[in-house]
């Protein structure tokens, strides 16, 4: 997808490391996953019998086809982008940490994202890197998703000049 | 997708846990990430614009239009599913650790997977938490992507009765 950046996207990138704050909660909605999507990602990405084979998983550990956990993590980091990465002026993501499948996801699950920004370490270039824990919950208020993000934020006094290592590639 | 088990599917899962030994190294073969595959799967998941948009990416902290960190996990997946998971009596994925983004995958990168088994922990009732460190490598050698997975793998002896858990829901 190639598109110049509309005005939305010039002006929404607001938020600086400066203006995070640990401990601080945010909601960032629900998702509805469904049957055709639980199938089309898995027989992209994982398709093991209990998350493509309605039959097969029948007798599977589950009694029946779950969603992959890398679309349950997919649909994390979509709720989080969505309701408020896009703010947030994000160089990169660092890493993924612990990440726990606490329940099977299923069709017509709606999930319900949080996370709470957990630490703020800020470098001497002014890049910060921002740990936040995040969860899921299913529409019967069940846990089925915990993970623990790392992503490398800009502070305001961000110096680009000190930082060529990514121009190399 | 819903389709009977094929005879491949109803023959191929051969492997248990007993047949598993820590230090053993997989190859996972290798994948080609496309430029659109790139676009199409972070305007899924992480839309980004360092993901999305190629304009906007020129002023990034990577200066060019870099794959989602999810999306260089599901290639992971998707490589290890399919040379060696589809064999293996998986029972459920458990979690993911220390997933680390190493450098950046952009468009023509041909990803090649690894992986090691380094812990297989047996319950009492004959299901094994197997924890491997995963590697993918770009076809410059340099290393893109760590990961820790567990998935819980059947012992021949597993006991189905005492595992009704998963059939609650």
């Amino acid at each position: 997808m190639t598109h110049p950046p509309s005005a939305r996207e010039q002006t929404r990138r607001t938020i600086f490391a400066e203006d995070l704050k640990t401990g601080v909660e945010y909601n960032l909605g629900t998702y509805l996953v469904t049957a055709e999507e639980i199938a089309d990602f898995a027989s992209s990405w994982d398709p093991q019998e209990f998350h493509v084979d309605h039959v097969a998983a029948r007798d599977s550990f589950f009694g029946h086809v779950v969603a992959s956990g890398i679309h349950t993590l997919a649909v994390f980091q979509k709720l989080t982008v969505e309701s408020h990465l896009w703010d947030w002026n994000v160089m990169a993501g660092r890493g993924i940490r612990d990440i726990r499948f606490r329940r099977p996801v299923t069709a017509n699950d709606r999930l319900a994202g949080r996370f709470v920004i957990d630490q703020i370490n800020t470098d001497s270039r002014g890049r910060a890197a921002v740990t936040s824990m995040g969860t899921l919950h299913n529409q019967n208020g069940q846990l089925v998703l915990e993970v623990t993000t790392e992503a490398l934020v800009q502070t305001r006094e961000y110096d680009k000049t000190r930082d060529n290592r990514s121009r190399r590639r």
